[in-house]
């Protein structure tokens, strides 16, 4: 992708009647508009779901450019921030699509970052049953993860994305640019999810990230589109092989199991869903290396590409017990066991289905003890 | 099927990786530990969600059942009534599962009604993005016409079954014995939801249901398994056909566009559901009258078959502004046409998109004359 601007890239995810295009070219978000003439027989109404962060921003181009396609457009501006993915922003979702009147064939469009896509996404799910949607991300985050796959979802006050459904957009449309106005934090978390995909299928990646993670931090557009364009295309190979997460999709949780923890425990304020599975992608692989699945030295590896990145990679401090009541351990109960996605080494994670909370434990008092 | 409960009918729904069984049989309600023998591979948990007029009255055998062939019960009983069918009482259900802990294998039952069996297939549509769930319908409405085919929701305070998802059953478990315990009200209201079918594509089913209407509403065991297992046909052609609606299961909306407004403008509080539909179905005739699509007789032919089922067939005193508002009428958008079902005749439904606003005025206006 040159600084040009002119470079595009489309990929098409092939799920048979739930097929879409990932389209990624910087500037794009102005012709949102016209890309929609490919999937609607007409304009009609639509609505852009966006939050008070991200909807001063971008609000009006988008608009702009539906309009001038024909489209009639609503909006719905949320609240900013994961601890708003709650029932209660879904309902307000709800109660726009109602007073806008949208009938089943006219689209909700996701322009924000994770949060906004996930209930934006779950909402257009459920809103007669099903209406079409899409997906405009605006955070590294989302573009390199979560606006891809159809996972969709809202938080309940006890476990987070709890409440969902698998829903696939009708295309992701993805502007680099919009990029620019992030702050540093947001970047350094979404970068975390690109690295991840180094860490559980390709190792090559891993070590080109780590290779030009200047350039990533500043923005820089060829680096920013490559790994992009990477990250999107792992996404979209896990998730056509698996797209309800029966087997190996359930690999793209490395450090879901712990980091969701930590978002519980800390109630989604201290730490970015990217810096939360950081920490957990940190907890993975020591536990793999003392459990004896991956070498002496990955945890080590990691963090040291995490502090490039600038994460936070300082486990919180809470007791066995409270990180076993959070990942939902019952120990009443052998047959609940949880899932954890482990490590070999980097570039190869697995499915581990028999950790038992004694190892928990251990990996917990290991951290309480430096 | 006869008196003597031995009688029973297995009728497979085809859908794919979607597929399942109707199973009817007097008093198969104790054996529904059993039948999910087969389902699963091994008994864990599972919850059952009931409403409390279901619940004291059948939840014992259920549970009785289950726990002799091994699964671990949790109940969540909800209050009973169409009022109910809300976001309050979704957040119930899912507090209950998170509370539960169920995993995503384990399954829910739904004991009830229709209300009770939508609110609970939606909610294992949504609860980590979709658990098995299993349909226990005890009304005739259920039995014979909600419990198959998937279509989950809750109300929406300005729509019926907006928030919803199409979301099919493992097994939909049928015992016509648990109709002794109905009030004759609700007996009504589900008779009518089975004359539906013969209005809708089955003339013959309509004149069989007329000649044996006295032995139906006294739950004589032929004739309501004959009912309900020609409902379940009707109902499963029509979904394997189209079981997102894209097409002819719209058909099955007969009378519920002006049902679903007389609902609304009475707030879910007058009728039960079966009656507002047949109210509907009775405007939707008059209306077919009007714009010349059936012969005259039509409607007064179906308000003496409900007559004699004992069905309300006063249309409710509500201005023609009134009824285009509840049915989302939209003057300011000639895009916004509501679709009707109409009939050709009876056993003859078909789908109009050209219904105009003037046209409703002019229904509406004849009813306020009378």
């Amino acid at each position: 992708m040159s600084e040009t601007g002119t470079a595009q890239h489309t990929y098409r995810v092939e799920l048979g009647p739930r097929s879409y295009d990932i389209h990624i070219e910087p500037g794009c978000l102005g012709r949102l508009g016209e890309a929609m003439a490919g999937l609607f027989s007409s304009p009609s109404r639509c609505m852009v779901i966006s939050n008070v962060t991200v909807a001063p921003l971008y609000m009006d181009s988008v608009r702009t450019s539906l309009e001038l396609a024909g489209w009639q457009v609503s909006e719905c501006i949320l609240a900013d921030g994961e601890r708003y993915k709650t029932m209660e922003s879904f309902g307000l979702i709800m109660d726009a699509l109602m007073e806008a009147k949208l009938s089943r064939n006219e689209p909700v469009i996701a322009l924000g970052g994770g949060v906004v896509g996930d209930m934006t996404g779950f909402a257009a799910a459920c809103y007669r049953r099903g209406i079409p949607f899409i997906q405009v991300p605006t955070t590294v985050l989302a573009q390199v993860d979560s606006s891809v796959g159809g996972k969709t979802a809202i938080n309940h006050p006890h476990g987070k994305n709890m409440i969902g459904a698998f829903y696939q957009p009708k295309l992701v449309w993805i502007d680099p640019t919009v990029l620019n106005t992030l702050e540093l934090r947001e970047i350094r978390a979404g970068i975390a999810e690109a690295v991840k995909y180094g860490l559980i299928r390709d190792a090559a990646l891993f070590a080109w990230m780590r290779e030009n993670m200047h350039a990533a931090l500043n923005l820089d557009a060829d680096v920013l589109g490559k790994m992009i364009l990477s990250s999107c295309r792992h996404k979209a190979e896990v998730v056509m092989a698996d797209e309800t997460e029966q087997g190996q999709r359930a690999l793209l949780n490395l450090g879901h199991t712990f980091g969701h923890a930590i978002e519980s425990m800390t109630h989604y304020s201290t730490y970015l869903h990217g810096e939360a599975v950081a920490i957990g992608t940190l907890m993975a692989a020591r536990l793999s290396e003392q459990l004896g699945h991956a070498p002496a030295g990955t945890e080590d590896a990691i963090r040291t590409c995490y502090r490039q990145v600038g994460l936070p990679v300082d486990v919180p401090a809470f007791s066995a017990q409270q990180w076993l009541d959070a990942m939902g351990h019952d120990k009443k109960n052998v047959g609940s066991r949880i899932r954890y996605i482990l490590l070999h080494g980097i570039g190869n994670a697995f499915l581990a289905e028999d950790v038992s909370p004694d190892a928990i434990c251990s990996l917990i008092d290991s951290y309480l003890a430096e």
